[in-house]
Formats: C-alpha cells, sequence, structure tokens
C-alpha cells in the first residue's frame, strides 16, 4: 500500500490529502478545495513535513485561484490575500511561505503579460504546483544519496520526528537514505524517537521504515540516552523546518536534546536539508520564530476524566540545534561541512 | 484529599494500596493479602518508587506470614521463600531486596529466643514494617531540608518521574524540597517531565506539586532541552532506585538524558538518595541490573487498532546516570559532593 500525503485531483478541482493526524489506525484521504481547508488542514498537521507542507500550500493556492474573479489587479490582490491567509497557518517551517511567493510571483509573471488571460493563469499555477512537488521528488532522490554515502551496512540509525515520504515526496529527506539503503539490501537497525506529543515517529517514521524493509525498534524520547549509550547507534538522522545561514537548525521539539546527547556519546548528528528549507534571511537560529501549541495535545493522551486536575502545558513544537552540535547538513547539492556560515551559502548560490 | 500510597489496614490483616496505575482520573484503594497480590502489586507498579516499594514489600511480608505455619524451621523457610517471592517483582530498585532481608532477619532473630513462638514474631514483623515506614518518613524530612538549602525563592526546578510522597513518604525525596518550600511560602516554578512511557511525571508529579501550592508546568520529555536553554531551570531534582559506591545513580529511563543536557547547559544535576537506596555491593552502574518491561507500555498508548502495524519497542525502564554528570548526591546525613567513591561512603557510614 504505498501512501501519498498530496496529489492533485485528476481534474485538478482539489487537492486529495491523506489525513496524517489517523495514521497508522486509519488511511483516510480528503478532498480539499478552499482556503479555509488548506489553512484547517496545514494547522491540524493532516499535512506535515516542511516540503509537503510547501507542496500542499502551492497545490491549494492553485485550486483556491479557481474562484477568483475579476480583472488582473483584483485577481492578484485577492491571490495574494489567500496566499498571505494561508502562510499564517504555521510559522516555522519556511518551505510554507516560499512556495507560496513563488506561485503569487508566477501569477504576476503572467498576469504581466497582454491581454489578462485568468484561464491561462489558473493552469500555469496548476503546473507550478506541480513543478514544485516534481523538484521535490528529485531533491529527495539526490539528498537520499548523499545520505548514504555517510552509512554502511548493519548501522544502527536513530530518527527523531519524520522526514520521509509522507513529510515530502517519494523518498523522504531524512528516511530516504534509509529507505534507498533498504532497496540495495542493506541491512539497517534503526532506532524510531516516538517524538512527543504528537508522535510522528511512533505513527508515521516506524510505518514507513517498516513498508521500507527496515529492522525497526520504537523508542521513547528519553531513551535515545540509553540506546546511544549501548553503542546501538552510529548516526542520528533528522530533518528540518528552517535552518538559519549559520547552520542553526529548527526542527521538531526534542532535536536539541538528541543532538546534545549524540555530542556527548561521539555519534555523529546529521541534518538533512534541502534548499527549500535554508532562509538566508535568518542569520541564526534566534532569528526563527518558533510555534507555541495547544496544551491539549499534551494532556488529553492520558488526563481522560473531567476530574483530573487543570494542569499548565509548555508545547513548543519546535526547537533550535546550535549549529555547533551537528556533524553535517545534507543538502541535493552535496554534503555541507562546518563553518556552516561560509558552506551552507557556498553550495546553494554556487 | 490527601493520598497515602501504603499503610497497614487497621486490625494489620492486610496492606491497603493506592492503585497509582488509575491516578489521576481514578483514586482507588485494595487490600493486599497474598504474596501473589504484593507480586503483581508491585510489578504492575500500583506501588511505585523505589522507598516506597521497600515499605510495601515488608508490610506485605508481615501480612502473608500470619498463612504461615509450621515449627520454627518450618515457619522460618517458608518466610524466606515468600521473601526471594516478592524480591522478585522488579529487579533494579534496591530498597525492595534490603526491605525484606531486613524482615527475615528479624524474624530469625525472635525465632532464636526460645521457645518458638509464632504469634510473637506476627507482631514484631508488623512493628518492623511500620518501622521501615516510620524512618522513610523522618529520612524524608530530613532530606527535604537538605535539598531545600540548594534553591531560593523564585527558582525553576526540572523534575523527572517521580521523588514525591506517593513514591516515598510524607513528603518524598527530590519532590520534598519543593513540596516543603512551598510550605515555606517560596515561590517556585517546576517544570515537570511527563515521562514516557508511564507518565509518571504527568499523573502523580504534577498532581503532588499541585496539590502543594508550587507553579507547575508539564512538558514532555523531549522539551527540556528547550526550557533549559530559555534559562528557566535553575536546578534538576531528581530521585534514584539504586545508587553504585561510585555514585553511579539508577533511576528511571531518561534521568541519564537530562543529566547531560543539564551539563550542557551548566544547570545543577541533584540526586536524591536516602541511604536505603545505596548499594555498596555494586561498584559502579555497570553492577545494576536493569529491567526491562514490555513493548506494550509504549505502544498501546496509540495504536489502538488492530490493523496498526505491528513494532517491535524497546522498553527499559531505567538508565544509569554517570557520577560525573551528578552535581551532588542529597541524603538524610547531609549534601555528598564528589569524589563519590570517597564521600559517599563517609556520609553513610560514619
Amino acid at each position: 500500500m504505498e501512501l501519498v500525503n498530496v496529489r492533485f485531483d485528476d481534474d485538478k478541482s482539489a487537492v486529495v490529502i491523506l489525513d496524517q493526524t489517523k495514521l497508522p489506525n486509519a488511511v483516510e484521504y480528503e478532498r480539499v478545495t478552499s482556503a479555509e481547508q488548506v489553512f484547517e488542514a496545514i494547522k491540524k498537521l493532516k499535512v506535515r513535513g516542511a516540503p509537503a507542507i510547501g507542496i500542499f500550500a502551492a497545490m491549494g493556492l492553485a485550486v483556491c485561484a479557481r474562484d477568483i474573479y475579476g480583472d488582473r489587479e483584483e485577481f492578484l490582490s485577492s491571490l495574494k490575500n489567500v496566499a498571505e491567509y494561508i502562510n499564517c497557518s504555521r510559522p516555522t517551517a519556511v518551505n510554507l511561505s516560499k512556495a507560496l511567493a513563488r506561485m503569487v510571483k508566477k501569477a504576476e509573471s503572467i498576469a504581466g503579460t497582454e491581454p489578462f488571460d485568468r484561464a491561462e493563469i489558473l493552469v500555469k499555477l496548476c503546473d507550478e504546483a506541480q513543478k514544485i512537488q516534481d523538484e521535490d521528488v528529485e531533491m529527495c532522490r539526490k539528498i537520499s544519496e548523499y545520505g548514504l554515502s555517510l552509512i554502511k551496512d548493519g548501522d544502527g540509525i536513530l530518527t527523531h520526528c519524520n522526514a520521509g515520504p509522507l513529510a515530502t515526496s517519494r523518498y523522504g529527506t531524512g528516511l530516504g537514505s534509509i529507505i534507498l539503503g533498504c532497496e540495495r539490501g542493506m541491512k539497517l537497525s534503526c532506532y524510531v524517537d516516538e517524538t512527543r506529543p504528537l508522535l510522528q515517529g511512533a505513527r508515521i517514521t516506524a510505518l514507513e521504515l517498516k513498508n521500507a524493509g527496515a529492522d525497526i525498534t520504537l523508542i521513547c524520547d528519553n531513551m535515545a540516552s540509553v540506546v546511544m549509550k549501548e553503542g546501538k547507534i552510529n548516526a542520528v538522522f533528522v530533518g528540518c523546518d528552517r535552518v538559519a545561514a549559520n547552520g542553526d537548525t529548527a526542527n521538531k521539539i526534542g532535536t536539541s536534546g538528541a543532538a546534545i546527547l549524540a555530542k556527548y556519546y561521539g555519534v555523529p548528528f546529521y541534518v538533512f536539508c534541502p534548499s527549500s528549507t535554508v532562509d538566508f534571511s535568518c542569520k541564526s537560529g534566534d532569528d526563527i520564530r518558533i510555534e507555541l501549541r495547544s496544551s491539549d495535545e499534551i494532556r488529553t493522551l492520558y488526563f481522560k476524566e473531567p476530574s483530573a486536575p487543570e494542569v499548565e502545558c509548555y508545547n513548543p513544537s519546535f526547537d533550535v540545534t546550535d549549529n555547533s552540535l551537528i556533524t553535517a547538513i545534507i543538502t541535493e547539492n552535496g554534503i555541507c561541512y562546518p563553518p556552516y556560515s561560509e558552506n551552507l551559502y557556498g553550495i546553494f548560490k554556487q
């Protein structure tokens, strides 16, 4: 059963998404046709993973454009409003704003030619969104090949959260190397952090790696220290939601902790980062806005009764891993080593 | 509502325990009268926390002794068999074996006088078990006073798992200082690790500290790095299940990770350790046997449907924190600083 996170419906009247919040207990697809639905699907993490959010936002904007009318100015102005609205659904993943900006720019470019041809714009917006996804597939393949060069047969790999096909496109980033390695007959032992509070590791990474044929062991996040100490881990593989110009990396909450443990135990810590996830406008991690989410995501797992006490929770969705903790950043253009302030720019602006 | 984890029934025909697995959603007490029930209650964590397990095992043995008959040799032999059986319920907490050994020794001592008086032994075993609990109350008060000297008004404290009244006796160890501080009008901000997989932090520590009047914030275990980075934490307070002669400390899984983070961020890391929890027969953490528990404790929280994939879990219940990561070990005899190999012995064998 191949799961597809985001795709256009055949006639491009809707985006069909897999509701990832229901995994692994149910596989349910949904048709999304309005800006409100796009916003909700991102906000509620039905679609998640920085690259997938970017693709979905682009496709969603292309579909929403079908409901926008008026002359050139009216059309572009409404399109920008919809893009800005969708962009507010989540603040940390940079792919969201980048993809939307690219779509708006595309619309402006086509609208710039005479005569104003709304139908033409609608077609080209769909093409552009599809292109973003196609590029992501190609990026995943490249990044997975580079990542694979860092591990060998029999290695143990710790994963945190999910940077697999459902967070991106075919293969994924962080998990892509593992999936590719399995395809080529390598035996890899994966220790999968369950990734509280929303358990993307347990629910999604475990599923994807099991389907790929990896030997997987699910652990609670707080067991990462033990498995590293016991020598089970040769490398930590994580994705990212936004990487600053100096290599500081925002990724799922708990990533910075895993990186500190890896440093302590002398385990290499690798960030898988497509160009779409780098934000050179952020000088360092201090410039990255971290999304805070509801207490309920933590509490409702176990406080079942109304009689249970009210407890305040702190629920940052991401944290920033200092660049000094990162062994290398794997990109579709190659493997980037420190100093990141120089080398990240070099690898992407060549 | 004061919750009492373990106590004798009025006529000492049973031990009455609070089923802590049901907290905070339900407060249910149970009467325990057989060795099998004692074993199950410890194994299933209805009673948990190293000191509380020791107290409960002692009381349980005293109650079970009422069903043992025969002459001196038969009685003592059967009592030892029951003690050995109960001792197998959990391997890591040293208090369990220590308390049972003390009870058996007491029985042997009384049985050594002529004539053999079974009724006298039964009474004295109850007295001895009660004494173990009374000593624990006194120990908690002292250890809490010492711990309180390490923090000041306004401090932020990170806790992991539960070392409060329900894990010990009145006050607790790790939480005792916080509870005592609150009684004296101090304002303390506690960040409570939920402590996967069984959530003792979320279910029990949060409850106890809230009742004490502390300002509490519940976090997922993987958020400890962020709250330390944000400067919210002035000290980490944890209990322990077994401390080796060199200070290496077995405590709830995740403790070693929290200690590594604390070291990285320069936050003091304190272990609260009553004398009953030190095991000088273990030279280092390598000699401490770590209990492995069922995969189901991890999986069943979210794999609701039979269709969900079978995933192997690794579920060590404890980990060992290297003594080099521990700022000080707080005991009822005072605060012990490194080098622990010398100073632990000195503080307890004086």
